[in-house]
């Protein structure tokens, strides 16, 4: 169940912010073991001021499409994992001509019971 | 100090909204313990394009009315007390005409020490 | 690496907003030792009725400039570090006019792990 909230500046074509959506769900079902229909994200086109980030910190180069992914989903994805869904989130949006300097991204983390996908159950599925 | 963020759709109405924030709310008190006045909830109201769920997955079945309520809270809700909350927050719902089934839920949990309430003061209330 | 999404009313001037971003910016750099330029922010301004605070709880007077700070960050902030964070945001936007009692505060820490600043590599400043 992760839910991945994207800010993507307000300037971006839809086509770029639909392909870094789809390159954040691809790499989480490709490195992390998500299911292919376990896809839930919200989206935030944001204007400038809305959006204070800086263009350099640590050693990247941020352009003006910069955008920031956070990504809740449950504990257990190993630091091998993480790497290679950083790096499979780039590779994918870049087929799309985003810069991976433009994708900062960040992980939080819950428990298996800490979701419930509807009908007020608690999440039970041993395979998301 | 729970914080709860609800992505619900443009289309639901000012009313199920409401009956939403207040189902959530109504069923923290009754069975997370969180005090009565101890609300807090941000509201995004979201175009389809911004919020993107899968219709199905795990075994749901959402209309166009499928929200996503996520509860920052501080840690110690048993399991007992999670299962209670998101069948409650779906019951209570649901007598003002949400599906149960559009109602996703994740929590994310944080310290007491995490929380300042205001005044530039870490929050101490110990009922909490 | 701290992530803060700022929740503040439509009202607030741009002056006060602005004021209050730079005051927790400054405050991560002077009592949790995020470097200066380590600013990340996502701003949203929120008309009343997608904002709901109990205007009280537990024993604040909140007004019609009433906020919400989110920090996420790396593990690892003492208890003194998070009680000198909530108090420096504090003075430094009431600097600014903002009062004590508008500004609530909740963190939330992941792991170094769990950040990429962009380039699909994840984070390894040690100093951030």
């Amino acid at each position: 169940m992760p839910l991945a909230r994207l800010a993507v500046p307000s300037s971006l074509s839809a086509e770029k912010i639909r392909a870094l959506a789809d390159a954040v769900h691809d790499a989480l079902v490709e490195t992390c073991a998500v299911p292919p229909k376990d896809r839930f994200q919200l989206i935030d086109r944001r204007d400038p001021e809305a959006m204070i980030l800086d263009r350099h910190f640590p050693d990247v180069e941020r352009s003006a499409e910069a955008s920031i992914v956070e990504i809740l989903f449950i504990e257990g994805r190993t630091p091998a994992q993480k790497v290679a869904l950083y790096r499979r989130i780039v590779e994918r949006a870049g087929a799309a001509g985003l810069r991976g300097d433009d994708i900062m991204i960040g992980l939080v983390e819950n428990a298996r019971i800490d979701w419930s996908a509807g009908g007020g159950r608690a999440f039970e599925d041993p395979a998301s």
